[in-house]
């Protein structure tokens, strides 16, 4: 199996950086001053389409073959992939087919077309998303952007844990949350790369800790019905990222959902941006596992920024 | 009366840098293209307390003669005024006395207290906050710093336009919301004195126009008793910010409640920052007065970014 090095994530960076934002790497002293450490926030919540999937879209997109580009690309997902992909595709004139569950919420089926993605409606069941996809790659040759299970993917995800280090070498440790494990594939491949005294952790809710059994057990467990406010980790970890996690990270560090909800209330009231419960996850640990952090200096990397404002778990004042 | 000089807003801010954030200026395409301009926003709602208000209260705090620190500042509010009080007084080791209804918000007497200055409560009514201040003049010969009638304050909240017009010199026209006014009364001095071709607009909520009817009738109009979602802009104009607004500003434009609330939206949204109703006001003139904005390069100060998250007025999705 080829993983990817370091060489390949420079390069990706080369080739997505025209598309995407340079996000920017904030700090709040207050909540440093909480959990006692140096906190480094890396805001993919910035990024083009709200998340960091816009750099692996980008790449794999924009790696497409002559041939490839005029078949065009497709996958399925109701998340911020999809979105990513769509825009990615855009960006490159290819034309994009998402395949979505019918009951998908409307703000994202309005993203997804408004980056001008041609979408299907299918059942909501994996089987259906999977076999309806299917259909499409036999009907147009299209060419499925997997949103973790890819080396080009994963290659654009490891370049904003890149920035991150470029802006803040000094970094102790670095943490991204895991679902799929694209981004923490790539951020471990990176950081270990450019300093191999870093440690790197991946974050995950404790409802939906099939990476952390996967890690401790040596097997892939598959992800369980979704229970967690952290709708964007909810998949299961593939072979490629599941090779490169358990070979590479320190560990994977479990979260409460309470603990998700008051880090996500910290980050908005304190540093005035939007993230999604996701990006919550990492502070989480910090608070949960202080002890291996104390004193540290932490990247830490904020997924991204896609909420809806009309179902937020700010429900009491506090 | 004495009216601030662009040397006046220069000198505050070589004063009040080692203290202040200075806040980024960012901009979102998706944004400027639905209003048709090219938008520029000065992000106060990153600034320490999350307003602009800090600015003023730290000229006017650290401007403070000896005697005047010994017997420390008092003000009567229950926004970001108070906040920013204390903290610049605690900056300079000076003791902060802040009057503050007894019905106010939990949340606004903690960050109060948790910046080190002392409440004293009273009765929620004006005539109550006015005697308890009196009171403690009396008591302790503190100096009483107003939030916006005050021209060192106003010399202070300046230095955002100033840092706005350095970042972004080619600026057509600027925008900021008007309460009490000491804001614009800063921005529109600093603004003029730069570039005296550049236009300047204050915007405010049509259900506390208080402002517009002042600048319109040539005669200061009070503020009538609240009822906009907009908190922060509730008072009336004084004598020096009347006269300031009158004689140098392009107009007052008026915005409803349902362009604040989706022009909120728009901003959490589409930029993943959060800001407080008021500072939406100056985008909701943008949607609201579009004719005045189209193909202008339109800079808006986002006055802050201090909102309860349980009492959010996104109640349905759209």
């Amino acid at each position: 199996m080829k993983v990817p090095g370091l060489y390949d994530i420079r390069e990706a960076h080369k080739r997505i950086k025209p598309f995407i934002h340079i996000t920017p790497v904030m700090s709040s002293r207050q909540i440093s001053n909480i959990f006692g450490c140096e906190l480094f926030f890396k805001c993919e919540n910035f990024q083009k389409v709200g998340a960091f999937k816009f750099r692996g879209a980008t790449n794999a997109v924009q790696l497409l073959t002559p041939d490839e580009k005029r078949r065009g690309v497709v996958t399925h997902s109701s998340g911020n992939h999809a979105a990513a992909l769509a825009l990615a595709a855009s960006d490159a004139g290819v034309k994009a087919m998402v395949v979505m569950p019918s009951n998908a919420p409307e703000v994202k089926k309005n993203a997804v077309r408004g980056y001008g993605a041609e979408i299907t409606f299918c059942e909501p069941t994996q089987a259906a998303r999977e076999s309806t996809t299917r259909d499409i790659i036999a009907r147009t040759g299209a060419l499925l952007i997997h949103p973790y299970d890819n080396f080009n993917v994963i290659c654009g995800q490891g370049t904003a844990a890149l920035e991150l280090l470029e802006e803040v070498p000094s970094l102790d440790c670095i943490m991204a949350p895991v679902g799929g494990g694209g981004l923490l594939s790539g951020t471990l491949t990176a950081a270990r790369a450019v300093n191999p005294k870093i440690k790197v952790f991946g974050a995950e809710p404790l409802n939906a800790n099939d990476a952390f059994l996967s890690f401790t057990s040596g097997v892939i467990h598959p992800a369980k019905p979704p229970s967690t406010i952290a709708d964007g980790l909810l998949t299961s970890l593939s072979e490629l990222t599941f090779t490169i996690i358990r070979k590479n990270a320190d560990d994977i560090l479990t979260v409460t959902e309470e603990s998700i909800i008051e880090c996500m209330k910290l980050i908005w009231e304190r540093m005035k941006i939007i993230i999604e419960p996701s990006s919550a996850v990492a502070l989480a640990a910090v608070r949960e596992h202080n002890e291996l952090f104390r004193g540290l200096k932490t990247g830490i990397i904020l997924s991204g920024g896609n909420v809806e404002l009309s179902k937020l778990p700010f429900t009491r004042a506090s």
